[in-house]
C-alpha cells in the first residue's frame, strides 16, 4: 500500500478550533460548535453546511469523560448536519488524527466530496485521578494496569530508557517544556500560553510584593529543578514535562481536490497518509523508540514523495516531554538519540532550522485527546497560509507534517500537508 | 452520493463468529480471537494473516464494560495483525455495521485490498443495572437519561406509538419473538437458542416432576402473556420482547472483488451500503419510524441498483419486537403500520415469501452490541452460500440485506449482498 499516490487527491478547505482550556460550564458538545463556527468562519469562500456530507469525529472517552456515549451523531445533530452519516473513530489520544485519515479515505472512494473531520474531549469535569484512571484505559488493562502503571509511569519507563542509552539528561526535557511554552506563548488559543521564564518572573514577583522569601532561581532550568515549583511526577518527568488535562474541539473541512478552489482561495493539499498499530508497551523490547510512528512515517512519505528533510514544519505529539524527542526521531528528523541534543541546541525552535511544535503542542496549547490530532492540523494549515501571526515561521513553509500517538504508541498517525 | 455506484467492488470473502453467550472467563481479546480463527476457517482457499493490510473494529463501550479503551490496536496484537492501522469505530449499537462501511471504503479508496472488519463486546461482567446505565449511555445523556429513559423505555415509547397509530397489539410484538426463538433454536451459536414453545413446554415439564401447580398455558402467546413467565418490563414491552445482555464477537473478511476469487470460491459481493444519522429521540416528531433508516435503505438500494422487493432475505435489528417490525416497515419490505400484520400472517418466517432474523435475531441469537452488525453479515453470508444448514431459506437467496440501528436510531447503517 505504501507505494500508492493517493490518486483522487484531497485538500483542506477549513480548520477551525475552540480555545482550549478547562470549561467546567460547557459541554463537549458546546465546544464541538464552537470549533465547527470557527472553521466555517476560516473557509474563504464560505461554505453552506447542507453540502457536507459526512462527518468523521475522534472521540477518546465521551463514555467515561463524560458518560455519553454516541457521540458522532449528538455533535451532528448540534452543527446542524443530520441526516448526514456520522461515525466516531477511537483510537486514544491518536483519535482525530485517524479520524482525519478516515475522512481522506472517504473522499477518495468516491463516495462523497466534502467531508467534515472533527475532533472533541470533554476532561476537566472529573477528579484528577479519575482523568488518570481515564487515560489508563488506553493501555492494556489486564496486563500494564494492574501492575501499577499509569501514563506518566510509562513515558517516564521510556524517558528513563532513552537516557539511559543514549545520555540524554532531565535538562534535555526541560528544553522542550521551554521551547513549547515560549510558542505557546503567542497563542491565544493556548490553555497555558505563558512562557516558562515568565511565569518564574510572576512567582518571583509575587513573593516580592507578599515579602516571602524570594526565590533564588538563575533560570528556567534553574526553576525546573525547584522540586516545589516544579514537583516530581515519575522520574525524570516532573510537572512541566507532561501535558495538561484539557477541555477542547477542533474541526477541518476536507474536500475533493478537484473541488477545493471552490471553497478555498488557499487550500492546503494532503499528499500523504500513513497509520500503524503496535503490540501494548509491555510487550516491546525497545523503548526508546515508537515503531508505530516510524511505520507510519514512511508510508507518508513514500506516498508524498518527500522525504524527512522537505518537511518544514511539524506538530508531533509531545503529551510528555520524552514524547517530542522520541518523535523527532521516528520521524527521521534527527538520528536516534540525537533528538535530544537537537532540542537543547535549539533546532527545533520557532526560528531554528526545524521548527517543531509552533502552536506550543500538547504541552502549552493543551491536550484534549480526542480533538489533538486535529488541533496539530489547525496549526499546520495556519502556518502553510502564512496566518499563524507572531508564530509564523519566517518564509512561510510549504510542507508541513502531524504525527498523532495513541497510548504509548499502539497507534500513531502522520499526515503530510502541502501548500502549493 | 446516493447515485454513485460502488466502483471497484468489494467482496465477502470470510465470515467467522464466536458463540453468542455470557462467558465470565472471556474478555473481549479472547471472543475476538474465536471469531477471527472462525473467519480464518471459513476462506476457502484460506488466508495468510500477514496479507491482512487493515483493522476496522466496532465496539460500542469496552471503556465501560471493561473499563479498557484503544480497542483496536490490542485486537489486532491478539490476532498477530500488528503493525497494521487498527481503527475503531463507535456508533453505539450500530458499531460494527458502521466499522463494515469504513472498510468497504478503505478498499474503494484504493489504499487496501484486503481488510479486516471486526465486532466484539463483552457485557454480561457488570450488574445488569449497570449494563442498563451504560446503554443509556447510547442516548442523549443530557436530555433524555434524567428524566428517567433507558433502552427499554425508549423502545416502549415507539411501540406505544405504533400500537396507537396502526392497531397492532402485544401479541404482534410477541409474534416476533415466537419467529425469531424458532429461527434460534436452529443456530447452535445463539445464546438462547430455544423455541418458546419448548421453554414453555419445559416449563410444564418441571413443574409436573416437582409436583407444583402444572400452568395452564394453551400456547406461547398465553405463555407469553404470563406476568411470572415474562414479567412487563415497561409497558408494552415484556422480557420475551427484549434482546438479551451478551457476550461475543464477529469478523469479515473483505477484498477488492478483483481480487475475491483468489480466496473465495463462493464471494459475496457488496453491492449497496448506506449510513445516516438523526436527533435524539425526545426531538423527533414521529416514533413509529426511525428516518436514518428509511435514509440508510434508500442509499443502500440505489448504490445496488435493487428495491426492497428484490431482498431475499434480511437480518434487521430486533433488539427489541416493535424494533423489527418498524424496521420492516423501513426498510420497505412492507407498508407503514403493515409491518405488524406481515409478522402476525407468517410473512417473514423462514418458509414465508419474506424471511427476517432466520439467525434469530438479536432476540435469540443474543446481542454483544459492538458485534451485532457484522453478525447479521455473518448470517447473510451463510444464506447466500447456502451454508445456514436447517436454517437455509430454500432456494438459496442471490440477494441478501442488514440493516444495523445504532441507538433508538441516531444512527442505522444498511448493507446489501449478492451471490454472483
Amino acid at each position: 500500500m505504501t507505494d500508492r499516490k493517493i490518486g483522487r487527491g484531497v485538500a483542506v478547505v477549513g480548520a477551525g478550533m475552540s480555545q482550549f482550556g478547562a470549561f467546567p460550564q460547557l459541554a463537549s458538545r458546546d465546544l464541538f460548535v464552537q470549533a465547527f463556527s470557527d472553521m466555517r468562519a476560516s473557509v474563504d469562500k464560505g461554505i453552506d453546511p447542507r453540502d457536507i456530507q459526512a462527518l468523521y469525529l475522534g472521540n477518546y472517552s465521551s463514555d467515561l469523560f463524560e458518560g455519553q456515549g454516541h457521540t458522532a451523531s449528538l455533535m451532528a445533530d448540534w452543527a446542524g448536519l443530520t441526516p448526514i452519516p456520522a461515525t466516531r473513530i477511537e483510537d486514544a489520544c491518536a483519535s482525530s488524527g485517524v479520524a482525519l485519515r478516515q475522512g481522506i479515505m472517504a473522499i477518495l472512494s468516491g463516495m462523497y466530496d466534502l467531508v467534515l473531520v472533527g475532533g472533541v474531549e470533554k476532561m476537566t469535569n472529573l477528579p484528577t485521578e479519575r482523568v488518570t484512571d481515564t487515560l489508563a484505559t488506553a493501555a492494556d488493562v489486564l496486563y500494564e494496569i494492574p501492575s501499577g502503571f499509569t501514563f506518566p509511569g510509562f513515558y517516564a519507563a521510556m524517558a528513563s530508557a532513552y537516557m539511559a542509552r543514549y545520555g540524554a539528561t532531565p535538562e534535555s526535557l526541560m528544553a522542550v517544556g521551554i521551547k513549547n511554552h515560549e510558542n505557546g506563548a503567542l497563542n491565544s488559543r493556548a490553555q497555558f500560553g505563558t512562557a516558562i521564564g515568565e511565569i518564574m518572573a510572576a512567582k518571583v514577583a509575587k513573593a516580592q510584593q507578599k515579602g516571602y522569601p524570594v526565590p533564588a532561581w538563575r533560570d528556567e532550568l534553574d526553576f525546573l529543578h525547584d522540586d516545589r515549583a516544579n514537583p516530581m511526577i515519575a522520574w525524570p518527568l516532573r510537572l512541566f514535562d507532561c501535558s495538561p488535562i484539557s477541555d477542547g474541539a477542533a474541526a477541518i473541512l476536507l474536500a475533493a481536490a478537484d473541488l477545493a478552489p471552490s471553497f478555498s482561495d488557499h487550500p492546503i493539499h494532503i499528499i500523504g497518509s500513513g497509520q500503524a498499530s503496535d503490540v501494548a508497551l509491555h510487550d516491546r523490547s525497545d523503548l526508546t523508540a515508537i515503531t508505530a510512528a516510524q511505520a507510519a512515517s514512511r508510508q507518508a512519505y513514500e506516498m508524498a514523495g518527500v522525504t524527512s528533510g522537505d518537511i518544514q514544519v511539524a506538530e508531533v505529539h509531545d503529551c510528555f516531554t520524552i514524547a517530542e524527542i522520541i518523535a523527532t526521531e521516528d520521524l527521521g528528523f534527527f538520528e536516534p538519540g540525537q533528538g535530544y541534543v537537537a532540542v537543547e541546541e535549539g533546532l527545533t525552535r520557532r526560528e531554528g532550522p526545524r521548527p517543531i511544535n509552533t502552536s506550543g503542542g500538547l504541552k502549552s496549547k493543551g491536550h484534549p485527546v480526542g480533538a489533538s490530532g486535529l488541533g496539530q492540523v489547525f496549526e499546520i494549515w495556519r502556518q502553510l497560509r502564512g496566518e499563524a501571526g507572531a508564530r509564523q515561521v519566517a518564509g512561510t513553509p510549504r510542507l508541513g507534517l502531524t504525527h498523532n500517538v495513541g497510548g504509548t504508541g499502539q497507534t500513531a498517525v502522520v499526515h503530510i500537508f502541502e501548500r502549493r
